[in-house]
């Protein structure tokens, strides 16, 4: 059986217009011959309005009863759907993952799945039959609705197009695919025709939310072709593949930048083992999230300089805890809003000689100051003044012809 | 275990606020020491969004999606009032129809529960846990969700009074009980403590709409007490129950009367086998609803009068069918509007003679005219001006002392 698995997003079935346009790219593939699972997220928002209503009957809701709740919103666009298609003269029904079922392990609101049983659903689509699958959810061992963490219904779409070994997993969603940088900060950004799982990983930590990290590093531990692609325009999206797979011979794949951020650094830090630990165990205590860390080697073997980056917002909080912080010790702290990290990704660096050097050239044709450097095997970053980010992104963009 | 089934309306669980009293009703019983059954309805409003959704995407909606779609209604009103019992400190837990299971006969979106798996819920009631179960659905013999048409979660709550046996069944709901009269009607109706089942069904059926007649028929056939009462004020309500419980001295439990009824009377109707099927075979395949039916013997065995009620709406339609019906022979047809029938319910008639006298007498006091009469065992209806209705309550509810 050539089977592709089919994912819609909340924007994709956000109406009931947009429920019906789903019913015919099902019908398109169908037409193909293919063998189609279908998973659905929730219409967008509905999921939103049941957590709220949840977080007003308890500001600690129980997690298991949570699960039910907000499962709910799966199981309506799904016998939506399927009823479109029934509609429509074909044979399809809804699947909730009791029926099939899908087991999930971990705790409520944070579990995976990890087995799907294939027996029906694979005598469903011999017998024809276009299985409409609830996304985002399970059932636990105790026969207990539970719900996928991380990754959500796209989670639970790799898991299908792995446990029925698809010949391909569509996620449709509300942008085309992913672009060489963000449309809305450079009018040039282009469509990315392919793009490694590894770049790709890279693209999606550092601000493109196509795909949550977790279901592309599931799509590549399971070598699982994964097409993003627009359910509202009929053109090509982009193709997550293994790096063998593409045919590609520009350096540099995309280019990424966040915004709104703040970098602290730590001078003259006593170089001891454990103190990258004793700086950074109580900022995750208080949820502050720490994006760039850069340390450099120890001149004189006692001192270091420490450099991270944080949000903007959690600027204030972090001072306090550094402050109150007793089991470090340095010379003095200095932060500094208003910075931005500008990274150019691509696999074609690892062969490609200079592209370090290229990138460094470029930004000082340009007079942008380069504060801080962060390398991994396909991404190199910077961080540098916000104001210069659009600048910077437009002479990378042209340096390394994405616009091409 | 003495065990109460406690079911919740639509409007009892509307909003977050009520859901919240809710919770404190079913306290409420707990400090009593009953084991509690919960079942609940979707928040009102709710199920009427998800069957507009669904025309909107087909016109002839898949019956098996239908019940897919409207039943998470339920699963959404079972997981808040759970969450909300569990923020108070119970042991409490939704339990989806699949989860217990309960099975059900019948066609989608028209089957009736006939049997629902014990050993799941026993335990856990022995645990002390409260479960909240999903009212109007259960699961078909081939693992589909499929919903009871008639009677909904009244009939689930009946069910699950019957399988575990329990002491009473309490109807929550946004009326206070049943009333000798509709109280908008007139403002001396009184709540009514105690009715017998057959009263109740001849209540229901004449226009008493807290219950569907098919839930009281299920509860008199297997002897369940219900009480219908209100979720929002403290009062005790309406207790349903079989005629040997009852210690009344009245003779009338109630009075009902519809409005906007048409009476329709066929002359001279040649009298043979099959002539009323003729009539109301082609009234009922159009789907109007006919009520009272009258039809004297015939004086010379060759003729006779045939008096019917229906609705005013269907009056035109009805001209045209009995115009059209070549089966039928008749000398003339009468069609009157404005009419309204008026009727004495109680079990107390059986044993009390003039009865019948006394209500002709209370009319013709202020002069109302009775226009046809139809009787049963425990109930007299009789068909008078519309205008004249509010004055026959009246004067009935005072002459069988219904106010005391």
């Amino acid at each position: 059986m050539r089977i592709v698995v089919l994912k819609f997003g909340g924007t994709s079935v956000g109406t009931i217009k947009k429920i019906k346009k789903v019913a015919n790219i099902i019908e398109e593939y169908k037409k193909k011959n293919f063998k189609i699972i279908v998973i659905s997220s929730a219409m967008s928002g509905v999921t939103n309005e049941l957590i709220k209503k949840s977080r007003h009957i308890s500001n600690n809701f129980s997690g298991a009863e949570y699960d039910v709740l907000v499962s709910s919103g799966e199981q309506v666009a799904c016998s939506l759907i399927a009823g479109r298609l029934i509609h429509k003269g074909f044979k399809a029904r809804s699947w909730l993952s009791w029926q099939i079922p899908i087991f999930t392990e971990g705790s409520h609101k944070n579990s995976r799945i990890n087995e799907i049983y294939k027996n029906k659903i694979t005598s469903y689509l011999r017998e024809g039959g276009i299985p409409i699958i609830t996304g985002f959810q399970g059932i636990n061992r105790n026969e207990r609705v539970s719900t996928i963490g991380r990754g959500g219904s796209d989670a639970s779409a790799i898991m299908f197009a792995k446990f029925f070994k698809a010949e391909r997993c569509v996620i449709y969603t509300d942008v085309e695919g992913i672009y060489t940088t963000d449309p809305n900060q450079l009018r040039k950004a282009k469509k990315i025709k392919e793009i490694s799982y590894e770049e790709m990983l890279e693209m999606a930590s550092l601000g493109a939310k196509v795909m949550q990290p977790v279901s592309i590093q599931d799509a590549r531990l399971n070598r699982i072709d994964v097409e993003v692609k627009s359910s509202y325009v009929k053109k090509s999206g982009t193709l997550i593949t293994k790096r063998s797979n593409i045919i590609n011979n520009k350096i540099i794949t995309g280019i990424s930048s966040t915004h709104n951020d703040a970098k602290v650094t730590l001078v003259g830090v006593k170089d001891k083992p454990g103190v990258a630990a004793s700086i950074f165990k109580p900022l995750s205590k208080n949820l502050i999230n720490v994006d760039m860390v850069v340390q450099n080697i120890s001149p004189n073997g006692k001192e270091t300089d420490l450099t991270f980056t944080i949000k903007t917002e959690d600027l204030s909080k972090t001072k306090k805890i550094i402050k109150d912080n007793k089991k470090i010790n340095f010379r003095k702290v200095l932060f500094e809003r208003g910075v931005s990290k500008v990274s150019i990704i691509g696999v074609g660096m690892i062969s490609t000689p200079g592209v370090t050097f290229r990138m460094f050239q470029a930004l000082a044709s340009k007079k942008i100051n380069i504060k801080v450097i962060s390398t991994s095997e396909i991404k190199i970053s910077v961080l540098i003044d916000k104001k210069n980010t659009k600048k910077a992104l437009t002479i990378l963009h042209k340096e390394f012809k994405l616009e091409k």
